[in-house]
């Protein structure tokens, strides 16, 4: 786990390593600051890059074992029966933040009146991720405290 | 790549070998029933599993390190500049056919009205296929011929 002083990059943001609840030696999952459904979270590629073609193998294999192993666990924690696993791979594909990255939901019956209505509120995650995560940003939609909590709670899944 | 007498499966549906134009000894690529963009095609592990959880760590770098290297293929070729990768991992995520499969799909700006209309031909697709593809049927949404000819293209990207 990060120290307090050392920070992830999210493409141009800074993440706090508290939001931060498991890492390899290649990625590392993060909390959200908007998740759409509970346990919605993001597992991404320590080096930024953009595109998902730009991921060398190991990043790749890692990326995705990461998220096989954190998708599971947190099915499991939310009591949850499927998952929604996306890359929004450049931007006409909807990608906001331009460092690739995996979203992660746990899905149940009826959590959406319509399945893929979550799409769009994953697209509103993205934006809001954009333009409101910098730390040294005053404005967070979610407290500090409540997302660090949430990641510790994380944390504990992998000990 | 499979001889005509051998079948892969998807599900619980055979896939004629034509309608598949790249493999691995893990994992393999097919063709669309119903593409909801030019490109839209799967990428299949051959082990038939229902949930991501369920591969186990060289299919899971196979079957992504395949995606990488098809989607990118597909994106020049389509002159795309984008691409949407999804899993719907089980039924409460959409997944019609319990077999696990990715959706590569090469986007381009305004492809659809609303970028995210996507999710909900995708849905469209993976019913489509799961009523409909079995090749014993003879009610097929495009003909086999137009099929096995995108496949043919697609597979000369390989060579």
């Amino acid at each position: 786990m990060a120290s307090d002083s050392e920070y992830y990059t999210f493409g141009p943001h800074k993440i706090h390593p508290k939001f931060i609840f498991y890492t390899t030696n290649l990625s590392y999952a993060m909390v959200n600051l908007r998740p759409v459904l509970p346990g919605h979270v993001l597992v991404i590629p320590k080096r930024e890059v953009k595109r998902f073609g730009d991921l060398n193998a190991d990043e790749i294999c890692d990326l995705w074992l990461t998220t096989q192993l954190v998708s599971g666990k947190l099915e499991s924690y939310h009591n949850a029966s499927s998952l929604t696993l996306n890359i929004q791979d450049g931007p006409e594909a909807g990608q906001s933040v331009p460092h690739v990255h995996i979203h992660i939901i746990p899905r149940k019956s009826s959590d959406f009146a319509r399945n893929d209505d979550i799409y769009d509120a994953m697209d509103e995650n993205d934006r809001a991720l954009m333009q409101h995560i910098d730390l040294d940003e005053k404005r967070m939609d979610r407290g500090f405290e409540e997302m660090a909590q949430e990641a510790d709670e994380y944390t504990k899944l992998f000990l």
